[in-house]
Protein backbone atom coordinates (compact mmCIF):
# COMPACT_ATOMS: atom_id res chain seq x y z
CA UNK A 1 0.00 0.00 0.00
CA UNK A 2 1.55 3.16 -1.73
CA UNK A 3 -1.39 5.83 -1.93
CA UNK A 4 -3.94 6.41 0.43
CA UNK A 5 -7.18 5.32 -1.16
CA UNK A 6 -9.09 8.42 0.12
CA UNK A 7 -7.02 11.38 -1.10
CA UNK A 8 -4.52 9.51 -2.73
CA UNK A 9 -1.61 10.99 -0.78
CA UNK A 10 1.46 8.60 0.54
CA UNK A 11 0.93 6.45 3.24
CA UNK A 12 3.56 5.40 5.63
CA UNK A 13 3.60 2.51 8.95
CA UNK A 14 3.59 4.05 11.77
CA UNK A 15 1.57 2.93 15.02
CA UNK A 16 -1.36 5.32 15.81
CA UNK A 17 -2.34 6.82 18.73
CA UNK A 18 -3.65 4.64 21.37
CA UNK A 19 -3.02 1.48 18.95
CA UNK A 20 -0.11 -0.68 19.88
CA UNK A 21 0.77 -1.74 16.42
CA UNK A 22 1.77 -0.32 12.60
CA UNK A 23 -0.46 0.66 10.48
CA UNK A 24 -0.92 2.06 7.12
CA UNK A 25 -1.69 5.82 7.80
CA UNK A 26 -2.08 8.72 5.30
CA UNK A 27 0.89 11.66 5.60
CA UNK A 28 -1.73 13.85 4.05
CA UNK A 29 -5.50 13.40 5.66
CA UNK A 30 -4.55 10.76 8.46
CA UNK A 31 -6.78 8.26 7.59
CA UNK A 32 -5.92 4.27 9.31
CA UNK A 33 -5.99 1.77 6.45
CA UNK A 34 -6.75 -1.67 8.19
CA UNK A 35 -5.98 -4.51 6.68
CA UNK A 36 -7.63 -7.51 8.16
CA UNK A 37 -8.10 -11.15 7.33
CA UNK A 38 -10.36 -12.77 4.96
CA UNK A 39 -12.87 -15.24 5.15
CA UNK A 40 -13.29 -18.01 3.29
CA UNK A 41 -17.03 -19.52 3.48
CA UNK A 42 -18.15 -23.31 1.46
CA UNK A 43 -19.80 -26.69 1.76
CA UNK A 44 -19.60 -30.27 2.22
CA UNK A 45 -22.50 -31.82 0.17
CA UNK A 46 -23.18 -34.69 1.11
CA UNK A 47 -25.67 -37.17 -1.36
CA UNK A 48 -26.09 -40.58 -0.16
CA UNK A 49 -22.98 -42.54 0.65
CA UNK A 50 -21.16 -39.80 -1.62
CA UNK A 51 -19.88 -36.42 -0.85
CA UNK A 52 -19.43 -33.59 -3.89
CA UNK A 53 -15.84 -32.71 -4.97
CA UNK A 54 -14.80 -30.05 -7.84
CA UNK A 55 -12.20 -29.98 -9.76
CA UNK A 56 -10.58 -26.51 -9.82
CA UNK A 57 -10.20 -24.55 -13.33
CA UNK A 58 -8.36 -21.86 -11.65
CA UNK A 59 -4.95 -21.17 -9.89
CA UNK A 60 -3.79 -21.86 -7.47
CA UNK A 61 -4.30 -25.44 -7.52
CA UNK A 62 -5.56 -25.75 -11.30
CA UNK A 63 -6.86 -29.30 -12.19
CA UNK A 64 -6.63 -30.45 -8.07
CA UNK A 65 -10.18 -31.36 -6.48
CA UNK A 66 -12.11 -29.32 -3.32
CA UNK A 67 -14.46 -28.36 -1.37
CA UNK A 68 -16.80 -25.65 -3.15
CA UNK A 69 -15.60 -22.66 -1.50
CA UNK A 70 -14.44 -18.82 -1.93
CA UNK A 71 -14.28 -15.67 -0.26
CA UNK A 72 -17.42 -14.81 1.68
CA UNK A 73 -18.50 -10.85 0.44
CA UNK A 74 -19.38 -7.94 1.64
CA UNK A 75 -22.98 -7.48 3.37
CA UNK A 76 -23.63 -11.01 2.87
CA UNK A 77 -23.94 -13.78 5.80
CA UNK A 78 -21.64 -16.63 6.03
CA UNK A 79 -24.25 -19.33 5.05
CA UNK A 80 -25.47 -17.33 1.77
CA UNK A 81 -21.37 -17.24 1.02
CA UNK A 82 -21.59 -20.49 1.51
CA UNK A 83 -24.04 -21.64 -1.02
CA UNK A 84 -23.62 -19.03 -3.29
CA UNK A 85 -19.96 -20.50 -3.97
CA UNK A 86 -21.46 -24.20 -3.86
CA UNK A 87 -23.78 -22.37 -6.46
CA UNK A 88 -21.10 -20.88 -8.67
CA UNK A 89 -18.56 -23.68 -8.24
CA UNK A 90 -21.19 -26.77 -8.55
CA UNK A 91 -24.06 -25.94 -10.20
CA UNK A 92 -25.23 -27.32 -6.82
CA UNK A 93 -27.61 -26.18 -3.88
CA UNK A 94 -27.84 -28.16 -0.04
CA UNK A 95 -30.51 -28.27 2.05
CA UNK A 96 -30.26 -28.28 5.55
CA UNK A 97 -26.96 -26.73 6.09
CA UNK A 98 -25.11 -26.52 9.65
CA UNK A 99 -22.12 -24.85 10.56
CA UNK A 100 -19.09 -28.17 10.37
CA UNK A 101 -15.80 -26.73 10.40
CA UNK A 102 -13.26 -23.67 10.78
CA UNK A 103 -10.27 -23.37 10.06
CA UNK A 104 -7.65 -20.78 10.95
CA UNK A 105 -4.95 -20.43 8.58
CA UNK A 106 -2.94 -17.10 10.08
CA UNK A 107 0.12 -17.53 7.52
CA UNK A 108 -2.32 -16.22 4.92
CA UNK A 109 -4.90 -14.35 6.85
CA UNK A 110 -7.83 -16.52 6.14
CA UNK A 111 -10.52 -17.99 8.23
CA UNK A 112 -12.15 -20.77 6.56
CA UNK A 113 -15.65 -22.05 7.61
CA UNK A 114 -17.33 -24.86 5.78
CA UNK A 115 -21.10 -26.15 6.69
CA UNK A 116 -22.20 -29.54 5.61
CA UNK A 117 -25.29 -30.20 3.77
CA UNK A 118 -27.27 -32.20 2.23
CA UNK A 119 -27.17 -32.13 -1.75
CA UNK A 120 -31.03 -31.26 -2.72
CA UNK A 121 -30.47 -33.84 -5.31
CA UNK A 122 -27.95 -35.87 -7.29
CA UNK A 123 -27.80 -32.40 -10.05
CA UNK A 124 -24.62 -30.83 -10.22
CA UNK A 125 -22.18 -29.37 -13.19
CA UNK A 126 -19.08 -27.70 -13.49
CA UNK A 127 -19.13 -23.74 -12.94
CA UNK A 128 -16.94 -21.35 -14.40
CA UNK A 129 -14.18 -21.92 -12.08
CA UNK A 130 -14.29 -26.05 -12.04
CA UNK A 131 -13.03 -28.60 -14.75
CA UNK A 132 -15.82 -31.06 -12.77
CA UNK A 133 -17.88 -31.81 -10.39
CA UNK A 134 -17.98 -35.42 -8.90
CA UNK A 135 -19.92 -37.78 -6.43
CA UNK A 136 -17.28 -39.59 -4.72
CA UNK A 137 -18.05 -42.69 -2.11
CA UNK A 138 -15.06 -42.93 0.80
CA UNK A 139 -13.37 -45.70 -1.08
CA UNK A 140 -12.50 -43.05 -4.60
CA UNK A 141 -11.88 -40.36 -3.18
CA UNK A 142 -8.60 -38.59 -4.97
CA UNK A 143 -6.40 -38.34 -1.42
CA UNK A 144 -3.16 -37.52 -3.61
CA UNK A 145 -5.05 -34.87 -5.84
CA UNK A 146 -6.86 -33.06 -3.48
CA UNK A 147 -6.23 -28.82 -3.65
CA UNK A 148 -5.34 -28.26 0.12
CA UNK A 149 -4.88 -29.91 3.50
CA UNK A 150 -8.24 -28.50 5.01
CA UNK A 151 -10.14 -30.21 2.30
CA UNK A 152 -8.42 -33.38 3.28
CA UNK A 153 -8.85 -33.16 7.21
CA UNK A 154 -12.58 -31.87 6.49
CA UNK A 155 -12.83 -35.04 4.41
CA UNK A 156 -11.45 -37.06 7.34
CA UNK A 157 -13.19 -35.61 9.70
CA UNK A 158 -16.53 -36.64 7.98
CA UNK A 159 -15.96 -39.96 7.24
CA UNK A 160 -14.83 -40.70 10.51
CA UNK A 161 -18.27 -38.51 12.24
CA UNK A 162 -20.15 -40.60 10.18
CA UNK A 163 -19.58 -43.76 11.96
CA UNK A 164 -21.05 -42.63 15.04
CA UNK A 165 -23.62 -39.91 12.92
CA UNK A 166 -22.70 -37.55 15.33
CA UNK A 167 -21.46 -34.65 13.38
CA UNK A 168 -20.33 -31.59 16.06
CA UNK A 169 -19.05 -28.18 15.26
CA UNK A 170 -15.10 -28.23 15.27
CA UNK A 171 -12.77 -25.80 14.98
CA UNK A 172 -8.86 -26.24 14.10
CA UNK A 173 -6.04 -24.15 14.69
CA UNK A 174 -6.21 -22.57 17.84
CA UNK A 175 -3.44 -21.23 19.91
CA UNK A 176 0.33 -21.30 18.35
CA UNK A 177 2.84 -22.36 20.26
CA UNK A 178 5.19 -19.94 19.77
CA UNK B 1 -12.23 4.31 -2.25
CA UNK B 2 -11.08 6.76 -4.93
CA UNK B 3 -7.84 6.44 -5.66
CA UNK B 4 -5.45 3.30 -6.37
CA UNK B 5 -3.11 2.16 -3.06
CA UNK B 6 -0.82 1.01 -5.19
CA UNK B 7 -0.12 3.49 -8.06
CA UNK B 8 -2.44 6.40 -7.25
CA UNK B 9 -4.56 6.03 -10.16
CA UNK B 10 -8.76 6.84 -10.22
CA UNK B 11 -10.60 4.02 -9.30
CA UNK B 12 -13.50 2.99 -10.72
CA UNK B 13 -16.34 0.81 -10.34
CA UNK B 14 -16.84 -2.01 -12.90
CA UNK B 15 -17.17 -5.95 -13.01
CA UNK B 16 -14.29 -7.41 -14.19
CA UNK B 17 -14.28 -10.06 -16.47
CA UNK B 18 -14.93 -13.25 -15.32
CA UNK B 19 -16.78 -11.54 -12.09
CA UNK B 20 -20.04 -11.39 -11.53
CA UNK B 21 -20.38 -8.08 -9.24
CA UNK B 22 -19.07 -4.70 -9.11
CA UNK B 23 -15.37 -4.16 -7.79
CA UNK B 24 -13.40 -1.16 -7.44
CA UNK B 25 -10.77 -1.47 -10.11
CA UNK B 26 -7.59 0.41 -11.26
CA UNK B 27 -8.04 2.19 -14.16
CA UNK B 28 -4.23 2.87 -14.48
CA UNK B 29 -3.10 -0.65 -13.25
CA UNK B 30 -6.33 -2.11 -13.65
CA UNK B 31 -5.30 -3.82 -10.20
CA UNK B 32 -8.79 -4.82 -8.38
CA UNK B 33 -9.37 -3.69 -4.78
CA UNK B 34 -11.38 -6.29 -3.03
CA UNK B 35 -13.18 -5.57 -0.11
CA UNK B 36 -14.52 -8.09 1.82
CA UNK B 37 -16.40 -8.83 5.67
CA UNK B 38 -14.19 -8.28 8.81
CA UNK B 39 -14.09 -10.94 11.28
CA UNK B 40 -14.60 -9.61 15.27
CA UNK B 41 -13.28 -11.95 18.09
CA UNK B 42 -14.10 -12.31 21.73
CA UNK B 43 -14.62 -13.97 25.12
CA UNK B 44 -17.12 -14.83 27.27
CA UNK B 45 -15.27 -15.27 30.37
CA UNK B 46 -16.83 -17.19 33.22
CA UNK B 47 -15.89 -17.14 36.91
CA UNK B 48 -17.85 -19.66 39.21
CA UNK B 49 -20.96 -18.14 38.35
CA UNK B 50 -20.46 -15.26 37.22
CA UNK B 51 -19.55 -14.01 33.81
CA UNK B 52 -17.16 -10.90 33.12
CA UNK B 53 -18.22 -7.49 31.52
CA UNK B 54 -16.35 -4.79 30.32
CA UNK B 55 -17.91 -1.28 29.88
CA UNK B 56 -16.77 0.50 27.11
CA UNK B 57 -14.97 3.89 26.92
CA UNK B 58 -14.94 4.33 23.25
CA UNK B 59 -17.41 5.04 20.81
CA UNK B 60 -20.03 3.14 19.42
CA UNK B 61 -22.14 2.39 22.81
CA UNK B 62 -19.18 4.30 24.88
CA UNK B 63 -20.49 3.51 28.85
CA UNK B 64 -22.09 0.64 27.68
CA UNK B 65 -21.39 -3.06 28.85
CA UNK B 66 -20.50 -5.61 26.97
CA UNK B 67 -17.95 -8.76 26.57
CA UNK B 68 -14.09 -8.17 25.31
CA UNK B 69 -14.13 -8.81 21.81
CA UNK B 70 -12.17 -6.88 18.81
CA UNK B 71 -11.01 -7.04 14.86
CA UNK B 72 -9.09 -10.23 14.25
CA UNK B 73 -5.58 -9.07 13.00
CA UNK B 74 -3.42 -10.33 10.30
CA UNK B 75 -1.67 -13.30 10.42
CA UNK B 76 -3.85 -13.93 14.20
CA UNK B 77 -6.21 -17.18 15.05
CA UNK B 78 -9.54 -16.52 15.86
CA UNK B 79 -8.67 -17.59 19.11
CA UNK B 80 -4.92 -15.86 19.65
CA UNK B 81 -7.46 -12.57 18.51
CA UNK B 82 -10.26 -13.43 21.06
CA UNK B 83 -7.90 -14.10 23.93
CA UNK B 84 -5.58 -10.77 22.81
CA UNK B 85 -8.90 -8.71 23.09
CA UNK B 86 -9.71 -10.42 26.91
CA UNK B 87 -6.49 -9.33 27.60
CA UNK B 88 -6.43 -6.21 26.13
CA UNK B 89 -10.22 -4.86 27.11
CA UNK B 90 -10.45 -6.94 30.53
CA UNK B 91 -6.95 -7.30 31.48
CA UNK B 92 -7.92 -11.08 32.03
CA UNK B 93 -6.48 -14.61 31.09
CA UNK B 94 -9.19 -17.50 30.00
CA UNK B 95 -8.43 -21.30 30.35
CA UNK B 96 -9.97 -23.40 28.30
CA UNK B 97 -11.57 -21.44 25.66
CA UNK B 98 -14.55 -23.44 23.31
CA UNK B 99 -15.96 -21.65 20.17
CA UNK B 100 -19.36 -21.07 21.17
CA UNK B 101 -20.95 -18.27 19.19
CA UNK B 102 -20.95 -17.39 15.53
CA UNK B 103 -22.92 -14.20 14.66
CA UNK B 104 -23.47 -13.15 11.00
CA UNK B 105 -24.34 -8.82 11.06
CA UNK B 106 -24.47 -8.75 7.22
CA UNK B 107 -26.30 -4.81 7.54
CA UNK B 108 -22.23 -4.31 8.76
CA UNK B 109 -20.49 -6.90 6.77
CA UNK B 110 -18.87 -7.90 10.29
CA UNK B 111 -18.63 -11.70 11.58
CA UNK B 112 -18.24 -12.37 14.96
CA UNK B 113 -17.21 -15.06 16.93
CA UNK B 114 -17.14 -15.71 21.05
CA UNK B 115 -14.90 -18.21 22.75
CA UNK B 116 -16.37 -19.19 25.92
CA UNK B 117 -13.69 -19.73 28.80
CA UNK B 118 -12.75 -19.89 32.32
CA UNK B 119 -11.30 -17.19 34.23
CA UNK B 120 -8.09 -17.91 35.21
CA UNK B 121 -8.76 -16.81 38.41
CA UNK B 122 -10.83 -13.60 39.66
CA UNK B 123 -7.68 -10.86 38.43
CA UNK B 124 -9.50 -8.59 35.89
CA UNK B 125 -9.12 -5.12 35.57
CA UNK B 126 -10.33 -1.99 33.09
CA UNK B 127 -8.31 -1.72 30.14
CA UNK B 128 -7.38 1.36 28.04
CA UNK B 129 -10.66 0.86 25.74
CA UNK B 130 -12.66 0.09 29.30
CA UNK B 131 -13.96 2.70 31.93
CA UNK B 132 -14.82 -0.85 34.25
CA UNK B 133 -14.40 -4.51 34.49
CA UNK B 134 -16.59 -6.39 36.53
CA UNK B 135 -18.24 -10.15 36.90
CA UNK B 136 -21.90 -10.51 37.44
CA UNK B 137 -23.87 -12.99 38.32
CA UNK B 138 -27.20 -14.04 36.68
CA UNK B 139 -29.78 -11.54 38.73
CA UNK B 140 -27.50 -8.50 38.44
CA UNK B 141 -26.67 -8.25 34.80
CA UNK B 142 -27.27 -4.93 33.73
CA UNK B 143 -29.40 -5.84 30.72
CA UNK B 144 -30.66 -2.52 30.22
CA UNK B 145 -27.15 -1.03 29.79
CA UNK B 146 -25.68 -3.84 27.18
CA UNK B 147 -23.78 -2.37 24.55
CA UNK B 148 -25.13 -4.62 21.30
CA UNK B 149 -27.70 -7.42 20.80
CA UNK B 150 -25.45 -10.04 19.90
CA UNK B 151 -24.38 -9.29 23.88
CA UNK B 152 -27.31 -9.55 25.14
CA UNK B 153 -27.88 -12.93 22.96
CA UNK B 154 -25.01 -14.44 23.75
CA UNK B 155 -25.53 -13.83 28.05
CA UNK B 156 -29.02 -15.43 27.09
CA UNK B 157 -28.12 -18.27 25.61
CA UNK B 158 -25.34 -18.80 27.93
CA UNK B 159 -27.54 -19.05 31.31
CA UNK B 160 -30.08 -21.11 29.25
CA UNK B 161 -26.79 -23.73 28.47
CA UNK B 162 -26.17 -23.38 31.73
CA UNK B 163 -29.29 -25.00 32.84
CA UNK B 164 -28.35 -28.36 31.32
CA UNK B 165 -24.32 -28.06 31.98
CA UNK B 166 -24.40 -28.31 27.63
CA UNK B 167 -22.64 -25.68 25.52
CA UNK B 168 -22.83 -26.53 21.82
CA UNK B 169 -21.65 -24.42 19.01
CA UNK B 170 -24.24 -22.02 17.76
CA UNK B 171 -24.62 -19.60 14.55
CA UNK B 172 -27.16 -17.49 14.40
CA UNK B 173 -27.84 -15.42 10.96
CA UNK B 174 -28.08 -17.95 8.60
CA UNK B 175 -30.16 -17.35 5.19
CA UNK B 176 -32.00 -14.15 5.13
CA UNK B 177 -35.45 -13.91 3.70
CA UNK B 178 -35.39 -11.80 0.70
Amino acid sequence: MKFCSSCGGSITLRIPEGDNRERHVCGSCDVIHYQNPKMVVGCLPVWEDKVLLCRRAIEPRHGFWTLPAGFLELEETTLEGALRETWEEACAEVDNPQPYCLYDLPHISQIYLFYKGDLRGPRFAAGVESLDAQLFAEADIPWDELAFPIVRRTLERYFEDRQTGLFPFRAAGGRRAG
